[in-house]
């Protein structure tokens, strides 16, 4: 593995859309107490769940801490790679590196990590066994990877279409839990450098209390250039709405690097999902605090879906809007079975099936060694 | 990987000569403080030396423990690939897979480790660690592996000539410590139906004090079919003439798998290697008890070299003897460049350089995953 200080744009690099062919897909075995109630039992038979599906059509890797390979390969299908890593928790989305393409050749993204706000908002302390998981994955992959630690970037606040344009919140990349030494500009030039992209479509925020500071991934989605899914209330009485309403308004009025217009696709928001008193009980303190309390609202969106080879993977809340969400996305993904998992387990730790997940894209196993 | 427990033999499956083609090479970064003196930072720099020469010609995977990991990265070659991996000490020929090939696939042993000897002789405790490091490379290498764990052995105890024969030593095969449970002719079955041979090799004995039970592979090894340099001494006053002398009659009085007689080239040994006061000093106890006294022989071989792609890499001891080891193994090895490194920070540690390799067959790599 090289470690490389160039510009991918320059080196003729791009960040493909999901919805590209991809080799694989990374994820983590969950493992945090304080994230996953009740020792991570249930999250894991989430996770085990997604990753027989995914691993029906992609190269599925698997990363699991020394304590947890056992485990984590006697839950997983043969046909999953298992390998020995150490994590702080198990966003392989934020945490696992983001690749570019010259359509041969992949590369990893090594950005800083610091638990979505390091110690002005972060979630969590130390967050040292994250941040050094996407350069090794890239060293057991035999893939060179470009150095930009400096900048603190999550895989989930970015959205490619794979057409030059790259979708963000302002809401999580300006805050200043990030990289409040840059300006806006000084962000865009970075994300357009690293990712190959000619523009950077701004979305102002993403779902009500998610706290990601509202990454992307979880509040809008392309389907295919020039074509969004947006997670949508019409409660005027739920703060999401002027949130989902604010986001709509500004991909109206805006082009992506193209200079198409996009189409946007409401998709509705489940009734609000709130934590139960039970599954607060079955949590760790961290620091002496409780991490959820009962009744909070979570972040439970359909957006926050994975797009593998032969699916489109769709969190399900036991929800009347479930079945509502699989209909609206069966004609976008004309080539991919949709197919809806419940997410509420993996919902509880913060996010869904999107930021357990982290797409290989295809390329010439022959270039690297992997 | 899938988890087989067919027979090799039965399955097409052969253990291959080392001086046949490799994809590559496992080496494991040593840490173990009673084992390596001053932290194994020496020891490391031996390694990297080594691992720098194989790599040139080899596909490189370096298993680093979490905390290891940023060092062996910082010390080893960018084309080297390093990979997270727990492990009680760096041995990897008796803790990696030994590999099995059908001339296209190749697949796993995953025999079962005890520390060489476990709870009757072993030399540490506990050895979970290593003793799950097969299985888990198969895993991060997506080849499919046998499960063995049932039998006690360590790659540095069997060679093969790639064409139905096994050479091994009664002294360690035979010890308590291993399978005692079995007879001869059911060890001898177990190797024959694993590494698909006809024949096993029985060498009476290995070298003086090697602690290992007298591993094969640091008194004999194969150069090409029917071709083998034995260490050799003609000081009768050593203990190792006799041990030497006795698996000279026993080779010169047996034939290979294929009827062939077996050529025997005399390797001289160094002049007893032994351990220094300020080494000693440099190690931790184990249980509080010293792992060596001053004084101490350690199983000083030329033998214990390492057969690469492109080279053979020879111990070195800073003795008259290290030049004209290397100038009996250049013709034996008319295509390698045969080379030595200094390797007395590595004997410290109880083996040598072909201790610390375990080769990987060239295989297809459309056929596995990995």
């Amino acid at each position: 593995m090289k470690i490389l200080h160039t510009s991918p744009r320059e080196d003729g690099f791009r960040m493909p859309a999901e919805f590209e062919g991809h080799y694989g897909c990374i994820m983590i075995f969950p493992h945090r107490r304080d994230s996953w109630q009740n020792g991570a039992y249930a999250a894991r038979k989430a996770f085990a769940e997604i990753i027989g599906i995914i691993s029906r059509s992609e190269k599925m890797i698997v990363c699991a801490r020394y304590e947890d390979y056992d485990s984590a390969r006697f839950m997983l299908p043969d046909r999953v790679r298992v390998i020995e890593m150490e994590s702080d928790d198990s966003w392989a989305r934020d945490v696992a590196p983001t690749f570019v393409t010259n359509g041969k050749e992949i590369r990893g993204i090594d950005w800083g990590f610091n638990a979505w706000g390091g110690l002005e908002d972060g979630l969590y302390f130390p967050w040292d066994r994250d941040n050094k998981m996407a350069r090794k994955l890239c060293d057991s992959m035999d893939i060179d990877t470009y150095d930009k630690r400096d900048f603190i970037l999550e895989g989930g606040s970015i959205h490619s279409d794979g057409q030059g344009t790259i979708m963000t919140t302002e809401a999580c990349l300006l805050s200043r839990g990030r990289n409040p030494e840059l300006s806006k500009a000084e962000i865009e030039r970075e994300l357009m450098d690293t990712l190959g992209a000619e523009k950077i479509l701004w979305l102002p925020c993403g779902i009500y209390n998610d706290e990601t500071n509202e990454h992307v991934d979880n509040i809008c989605a392309f389907t295919s250039p020039a074509e969004v899914v947006l997670a949508w209330t019409d409660n005027r009485d739920d703060p999401q709405y002027e949130m989902s309403m604010r986001c709509l308004e500004y991909l109206e009025n805006e082009t992506d690097a193209r200079g198409r217009r996009i189409t946007v696709h409401k998709l509705p928001l489940p009734e609000p999902v709130t934590m139960t008193s039970e599954e607060c009980d079955g949590l760790d303190d961290m620091d002496g605090e409780p991490t959820r309390t009962p009744g909070e609202r979570l972040a439970a969106s359909y957006v926050n879906f994975y797009i593998s080879n032969g699916h489109v993977i769709v969190p399900q809340f036991g929800d009347s809007n479930d079945q509502k969400a699989l209909d609206i996305l069966k004609p976008l993904f004309p080539q991919r079975e949709v197919v809806g998992v419940y997410a509420r387990d993996i919902l509880i730790g913060g996010g869904n099936i999107h930021c357990i997940t982290q797409q290989i894209p295809t390329y010439d196993r022959s270039v690297t060694g992997g």
